[in-house]
């Protein structure tokens, strides 16, 4: 028996986001029933991040026991032969037998796309918020510092959360201009339900001029869900590494 | 009655390529569909471009007659209101009576995409030509020269076109890498069935060193399908502007 880790890449648009679901098609079944058709084996895998529907992944990490006897570098190429098109394995490794993706992550990285183009586009569709409000970028920019280092980010939390602590240390919180994009990234030792989304709702709130780039410093303080800006769509948003 | 004349965007994915066909998706069907939807009229709609299954769009030109009292600048609206989500229109006008988007095109402009990352990429698979070949993008620049201006393009037509004549003018042929992009831009007064696809095969072949440059020459000068390189896969093409 021995622990393999690897990092996956998914095209989330098809699937009722990656944690299996009965009746649901998800990411997690894909890969399971994946390693089933290679190695006969039926188990549940671990995972770095639960995925909402429609968010995407550049570099998920998943972990599973195995006794199949596929030599270790040609586990990824095994893999994608039997993946959906949408689901592709980078990377393969073997682990401690103890790995945990989730438990053992020390940062994850995070992108939310904004599309700006006044036109809209076919093409982004399933890849990033098309928004072409004006927005104020400086500002996003400003309000963006507030959210720098240790926090409790519980106002940045959607109900049904099963968080024991709210309390996250954000190592990177910018906001570029991309072209037609603008492009959140996030880095931090954990994130709660939906805090990248709610976070871009409300920088976007800042954009448009409802809020002040200080009022994060307040949002933050009240520890209120209800204080912050809606939650962003799903589509833009990129797990983009996990850290250990 | 008065001649409507729309540009829309399309991702090709999901269709059988433009033109109607009985018991295929296409997006001629589609935009007929969201006309008998808004007005009541079915009828067959003109067309700048045939374009293939899989291939996108971001400037497609049609034109339809209609007796609907539909205002001008509400009927992109109007139609984006009933069209699926891949396909947009991006500009209504009014046009001449006799204004046909084919005949009267003067200038088409395509865009071949090859994404050419190790990995691949889950993100790609649709919209470019996942290739991580080594090429030698000079050469296939130095090929590119062989084909601007006037030529019989008869060695890059697909079998199977009904064209009578075989002579085009290019007026830009040009690759460029572009980050993990390698970009072919055409633009000519008409282009034959498949004949962006089969000079984007042929350049690869090239960039390959299968063929030296210079032999692009030779297999224009020879009028023989069987001459040129491959057929570029679909996804990577986009038709972007149709000149009048």
């Amino acid at each position: 028996m021995q622990r393999i880790r690897m990092v996956i890449q998914y095209d989330g648009s098809r699937y009722h986001g990656f944690q299996f679901q009965t009746n649901a098609h998800t990411v997690q079944a894909a890969l399971q029933d994946a390693i089933f058709n290679l190695t006969g084996e039926r188990k549940s895998l671990l995972f770095a991040s639960r995925t909402d529907a429609g968010v995407h992944a550049l570099g998920q990490v998943i972990a599973f026991d195995t006794v199949a006897s596929i030599p270790l570098d040609r586990w990824a190429l095994a893999m994608n032969s039997v993946l959906p098109e949408d689901i592709q394995v980078l990377h393969s490794q073997l682990a401690a037998p103890d790995f945990h993706p989730r438990f053992q992550a020390v940062c994850k990285h995070y992108t939310y796309k904004i599309y700006r183009s006044l036109q809209g586009s076919v093409f982004q569709r399933h890849y990033a918020w098309c928004n072409s409000e004006a927005l104020d970028v400086e500002s996003m920019q400003e309000a963006c510092e507030f959210l720098l280092g240790p926090h409790n980010f519980r106002s940045f939390c959607a109900s049904g959360s099963s968080a024991k602590t709210f309390t996250r240390t954000m190592s990177r919180c910018e906001i570029q201009e991309e072209g037609d994009y603008l492009c959140l990234y996030l880095s931090a030792d954990g994130f709660l339900y939906n805090m990248v989304r709610i976070i871009m709702g409300t920088l976007v709130d800042i954009g448009r001029g409802r809020l002040e780039p200080g009022q994060m410093a307040s949002i933050l303080a009240r520890q209120d869900r209800k204080c912050a800006g809606p939650t962003a769509p799903p589509q833009g948003l990129y797990l983009v590494r996990v850290d250990y």
